[in-house]
């Protein structure tokens, strides 16, 4: 059987399959999403998520195409002129491209690839008015502290802070008191088919978006702040959405739940340390984020002097999937997700494949 | 069993429930869509929608998360300044909403709801650049002749065109050559779940695209033309799109290639013919288009004296699930779905309960 550690579409979460034959067999695919039926889902899924990632009651959870579209959501609709950008990847790459896309003028900070942010030093220009993190480079496998995260809020209170939480949620622990906007999409760490992008925005950053919209920026339209919490306020979206996907998103929530977001958060965390300890004593795949506190959880990018192609062909033709490294060190690099939906054995069988 | 005529979400195809064991059992949610695996099935999905559609080499087709999302890309990319609406109902006077909430100034020529428009007296300003039409107004059931629509472009070469065909492809036969841009979601004529829009562009709308990027126009960002061109050509998309839906949907448009277009128009078409004959000698529940031309033959409208709720309740009760009207006259009316989904049998057991 194959196992996919790709960090992202990833291993199918095991219950994936029975949810889908019951959605069929429900009638989920054809309810009007107009429908009391279909409210039940979004009440499902929400509330389940509310618990899972403790998202208070200020804070309105949006369904989205794809975490790529809430990068262009959260940029039309926080920011009127200056966003403000921690780049140190791809992925934190794309968000400053995007709000330079529609019409915004973004500014950042970069370290190269594979490096931190000591956040305490950043320091925030006063016309910003967004600060944009990634929580997890993708693209690298560094992370920033969540603490780091919040105090930066805390030095800036008054702007609006928003978290890329793609490839780690559902890991982290966010104080959404301190999150204005946070963002991740389902075929990462909640183990679902792609499809669906899930945008946590606070009463702060939507009455942003109502100022903007007031003094006539473009925030938008079937998508903009406004029309999502009409909508979302009655359980609806306000176009036919994903709604197999939210039904599948609510059922893994669910079943989360019943593992525990504990015990998932204290698993991935353990797996993470014994994985690096491994990999920090191996002769030639070594971990690529050199200082131990940027280093991912949740997605482990391994870097070797030679060609890995020949490494991940071979684990593949084991049904052992591993990603590629990003950009310039694409092919001497392999990334590994640690996610809920991967188990010790899964592991095993990969350290073993690796020896 | 129950048999859903709603206008879409409708019935799921009967093939659907083999089609996601099987993507479950290939391992087609863990794919990379950057993978060659990824480009297979979009190149599957768009050669068949191709060959079914007509659809020539001077069009692109780029995957979205829904119709309404085309809605606002095509506004955002064909337009500068003015767009001029043909509207109808709720799904046209949407369109129309978009152009403006995304800071166009978009015209319009408005007609009561369940009526169409004689299409060769239409004006369009010369400062308009873009004509929106509805096709298939799924509000009403109201559609506009295809002959019609290429009229108006043969009248106003100058200007780019965009159809809304949501509620009525694969049916109508579009000469692309005098269609610039058009789009569905996959949730009606195609039997499918939810969460996918399809948007067909051609070269003309693509080149207006990047004149406007180069004017400084805001035309989106990782959903803009230039940005869903630049990865279309390589079969993948900007971001990590709704895979399982781009599978089903190249599935079902080979099913359908097998029972053959032809065939699946001509059965609509009949189907349309008689159940208009059947309601307009029905002793209270009639058309609500009154102009035979206008009567769409994939959604149709009937209207009755009394409060049509209970009827649904009770046709529900039977497992045939009838959407309710639109608007004004939502309790008054119902909306019943010929899509090739359904069958001869669906409509023997429809019209008996209706008995």
């Amino acid at each position: 059987m194959s196992i996919y550690f790709t960090p992202g579409p990833t291993q199918l979460h095991g219950a994936v399959a029975d949810c889908l034959k019951e959605a069929v067999e429900s009638d989920v695919c054809s309810m009007s999403h107009r429908s009391r039926g279909f409210e039940h889902i979004v009440e499902r899924a929400t509330s389940s998520l509310r618990r899972l990632l403790g998202i208070p009651n200020s804070h309105h959870i949006f369904f989205l195409g794809s975490a790529t579209e809430a990068m262009e959501r959260v940029c039309e609709n926080c920011v009127a002129q200056k966003s403000f950008h921690l780049v140190n990847g791809e992925f934190s790459s794309r968000f400053f491209q995007i709000a330079g896309q529609v019409k915004r003028a973004p500014e950042k900070v970069e370290v190269p690839a594979g490096e931190g942010f000591d956040l305490s030093a950043i320091q925030i220009p006063s016309n910003a008015e967004l600060i944009c993190t990634t929580h997890n480079e993708t693209s690298t496998g560094v992370t920033l502290p969540v603490d780091g995260i919040h105090d930066l809020k805390r030095r800036y209170p008054d702007k609006l802070i928003a978290v890329d939480m793609v490839s780690s949620a559902p890991v982290p622990e966010f104080d959404f008191d301190l999150i204005d906007c946070a963002f991740f999409s389902v075929q990462k760490g909640f183990g679902l088919p792609a499809g669906l992008g899930v945008l946590i925005a606070g009463n702060k950053a939507v009455e942003r978006s109502f100022e903007l919209a007031a003094q006539g920026v473009n925030t938008g339209s079937f998508h903009s702040f406004r029309s999502l919490v009409e909508y979302s306020v009655k359980r609806q979206t306000p176009e036919t959405p994903n709604v197999l996907g939210i039904y599948l998103l609510a059922r893994i929530c669910e079943s989360y739940e019943e593992d525990g977001i504990e015990n998932i958060r204290a698993e991935i965390k353990r797996r993470a340390g014994d994985l690096y300890k491994y990999f920090d004593a191996h002769p030639w795949l070594r971990p690529y984020v050199q200082d131990p506190k940027f280093r991912s959880s949740t997605v482990l990018t391994l870097q070797a002097e030679q060609d890995l192609h020949p490494l991940r062909e071979a684990l593949a033709a084991q049904g052992l999937h591993v990603g590629a490294g990003y950009g310039k060190l694409k092919d001497r690099q392999i990334r590994i997700a640690n996610f809920p939906v991967h188990s010790d054995r899964d592991f095993t069988r990969l350290l073993e494949a690796l020896q």
